[in-house]
């Protein structure tokens, strides 16, 4: 079937969503029964329940029409084939391809890609295992136990996240440090707690040449050549992840490098080398391996067109209806775990620098709301905060609930008659109830309204195979609200001007007086 | 002068105010002049500069007479001296009485209360001296070197975001940890980083019967009792933060207990003993008593009542500018500072926490916008990530940056001549003028249109008087806006209902269906 590309205000099925304009009261129909069977797995033991959402039986049948007419799924099966679908840069989109083969083979220049990610995995499990055996060791000679990987935004957030989510779940190989900001108090506050000698760098910049990543990398190297440590060899202590063609790869400055190409954007590379490297390092190659299988499953999940059995498409056409439909400009992403604290800070990168665009993937201006505003903590510690205006403030909010029946730690006691973790799980039972039904005071000070949407991803027990399955449903669904918007999900031009104008500030070139007045008030030199 | 409370539609300033309701372009007006002239002083060293915001001249003034007829300043006035300013709780908010005095003596049953904070603080200071001197060590006859403090909400955000924004500015006297998320996660993850019989444990709650943070305090005794350490008694290892009244208080299960009261609110406490016990014991009570001078310095400044001079009373006014004039949702809090990263998330509860209400302080509800969304993260990595929405998404964020000339640590390092520290500026400097004046070019796709306003806070250093500055002024910004919209900034009624169904579902008494059926996919037993 040929590809349409259409603005979502050009389809048949838009004006038909929208007849129902406003939040219809969805609390008396939330019953046991409704929370029962409004709920469908996603992939990876996860489950999707949208009982607590903001859609009728009405509206999930206009977003199936609308799904089908955008083609969803369709362009979904393209990606996977390899066409150059981030129209912006030219570039095909294949971080589903570092997790498995859906579609036909992707081959360039002779290379099959599958093939080349699968080599950069084979690589890294087996430089994991000589570093963990000490066969390779630092320069001094002593074994590494330290990974501090050097990257910024996507270079960083998700292997971060990722991370975070799981050293409490498995025994670590190797403690694992991030160096993000540019603020040289990032780079001294890691480097006062790693030992130079049993340290390992990864430095993570697929061109090479990214400010942020080699300012800190140069940054680390002279405090370490400070330190006067008797034999120690830098080059011996870092690795590179960059792309083949970087000034990076392969150079003597480093002891290995590993590849990555054009066709993984950065906020989609936790399954490439960027978080291949730092997580077989810190949690060794069965547990990368076991990411790899999470998010693959879901990944295939998400080629289902039937909404009512694509947990990712359905999360995706409610988030549209939320948008477009009710308006609604921001989503909060609330997981009932503490070990998912950096989880919405990726989700924020993912959604806000896939789909905060406001031109189609023909560069025409659309005339509709695109991406939302995502922000999000962990609960329950949200509830004693920022719920309050969740529940009794001005705006509605829909919210996205993440929750597992079981601690990763299993370490638990029980007082007043029952666990920490069924004391997390009841507050996440009671939240949805709470925001969606509310309860009626005559005191208005204490009244809840209720008829705050929310939808509940939900697991046993957050392992690899959950969490990376976690990542591809939300990366998968962030793609298909870029196809229903008829977005290039998968350039960041909006991240280009900011860096022109520093630049030149720092090199003397800019004639733009405010600019020079802002940056000596803020003592740049 | 009597007060009067008024809803901000009951202002003859209000529909002056909103004769211009679109964002005027203030590219062109942004000049060097400018940036150097709409820059005025907020206390403890601060500045506050408005060059790039979304008001003009004209919207000033009308700023100002809105004001004056909401008497904000006769409003803190009488707040200051005690006043049962806090109509839902019918309580007095007494914050600002823990780090100076500026109103009439506020005494209850014959005690004067800024006497009683001042007796705390000095308590605080003597147990500190002596857990650093050795003279008060574990029941195993270890000198503490940990402290962990146990809260949650406003017992964890705050004090936690100040922890981490200083302790790479001084030299750590402690460390200190910190659990608050019922996830029995939260709790596993912190013990193990610890030795018991070197740990001094906070509990801080202030009515001592906060569920998650007793079921922490339990998880934890019971992990210590289970680890067999000879001589070990739990009760030397346990401090209490709560009220004179609260069980918790002079128990014999702990060694001892610093006292507030409930005229000092969760989100507020940072600068009573909620805070004052673990930043002593960490930093020192020096550094305490200066977090308390730079918040005074600010509360001072605090009290003027024209714009021009008053930066927190001019960040409020475009802050309602922004919110009821222009009718945008959020705010973004931006840091560039690595230091500053969990200060965003401190934000995001005090003003959504107080703001984020639907109904006045008499009860009756209000017919507009109220307090915004609050999200943010420090800048460089934001660059990297989620400003491609701020940039170029469908809805402006109007955005509150933070900055400092110097780093905390002073180590740098000069790449690409200039150190790491002016890039980051740099970097800030750039992004304040990119959102504001765009960059046109003929390819739609790396368009900027630009008009996004931004406001800049920035010192010298982020030292401990110029944190509790910025604290202040946020503190404050809320208060003077919660005045403007006629909220009762000071309760919390919105995070009450979800409590109670949570305790419903865990004693077995709810009846709601679908309570219980999400509690049955959630494993609570």
């Amino acid at each position: 079937m040929a590809l349409e590309w259409k603005n979502l205000d050009e389809t048949d099925a838009y004006p038909r969503l929208r007849q129902t304009d406003t939040l219809v009261s969805f609390a008396d129909d939330l019953s046991e029964n409704r929370v029962r069977s409004w709920d469908i797995p996603t992939g990876a033991g996860l489950n999707f329940n949208f009982a607590a959402s903001s859609v009728t039986e009405t509206d999930l049948k206009r977003l199936q029409v609308l799904a089908d007419e955008q083609q969803v799924i369709e362009k979904y099966t393209t990606l996977l084939s390899g066409e150059r679908i981030n129209t912006g840069e030219d570039r095909r989109v294949l971080h589903h391809l570092t997790r498995g083969q859906l579609g036909e083979d992707v081959v360039e220049n002779g290379t099959n890609l599958r093939e080349f990610y699968q080599e950069q995995n084979r690589r890294i499990s087996d430089f994991g295992a000589k570093i963990h055996a000490g066969t390779i060791t630092g320069s001094t000679g002593r074994k590494f136990d330290t990974v501090v990987q050097i990257g910024i935004g996507g270079s960083d957030l998700g292997p971060r996240a990722l991370y975070l989510a799981l050293k409490s779940a498995y025994t670590p190989k190797m403690k694992a440090l991030f160096i993000s900001n540019v603020d040289p108090d990032d780079a001294a506050e890691v480097i006062s707690q790693v030992n130079p000698e049993t340290t390992l760098f990864i430095i993570v910049s697929k061109s090479g040449t990214t400010q942020e990543t080699l300012a800190n990398r140069d940054l680390i190297l002279e405090k370490v050549k400070s330190s006067g440590i008797a034999g120690y060899d830098p080059s011996k202590h870092l690795v590179a992840v960059t792309s083949k063609t970087s000034p990076l790869a392969d150079s003597d400055s480093v002891l290995d490098s590993f590849y990555i190409d054009d066709y993984i954007g950065g906020r989609y590379s936790s399954t490439s080398a960027v978080g291949g490297v730092v997580l077989t390092l810190a949690l060794g190659a069965d547990v990368f391996t076991s990411l790899l299988s999470g998010a693959h499953q879901v990944d295939k999940a998400s080629l289902e067109p039937d909404i009512r059995k694509n947990a990712v498409l359905l999360d995706a056409m409610i988030g549209i209806f939320n948008r477009n439909v009710l308006g609604l400009p921001c989503t909060a992403v609330l997981p009932y775990s503490q070990a998912l604290s950096r989880f919405p800070a990726h989700l924020q990168q993912l959604d806000m620098e896939s789909n905060g665009k406001s031109v189609n993937r023909s560069g025409k201006e659309v005339a509709y709301q695109t991406g939302p505003i995502v922000f999000g903590e962990p609960g329950t510690n949200g509830q004693h905060s920022f719920y309050q205006l969740l529940h009794q403030g001005t705006d509605i909010v829909p919210l996205q609930f993440v929750g597992f029946r079981k601690s990763q730690a299993g370490e638990d006691v029980v007082t007043d008659g029952s666990t920490s973790q069924s004391k997390l799980n009841a507050n996440l039972a009671a939240q949805i109830i709470a925001f969606a039904k509310g309860s009626k005071n005559e005191n208005p000070n204490k009244n809840f309204m209720g008829m705050r949407p929310s939808t509940l991803l939900y697991g046993e027990r957050l392992d690899a195979a959950a969490l990376s399955g976690l990542l591809a449903h939300f990366e998968n669904k962030v793609m298909f609200q870029g196809f229903c918007w008829n977005l290039n999900s998968f350039d960041q031009e909006g991240v280009q001007l900011g860096k022109i104008l520093a630049k030149s500030v720092l090199d003397g070139s800019t004639d733009d007086g405010a600019l020079k007045a802002y940056s000596a008030i803020l003592g740049v030199d």
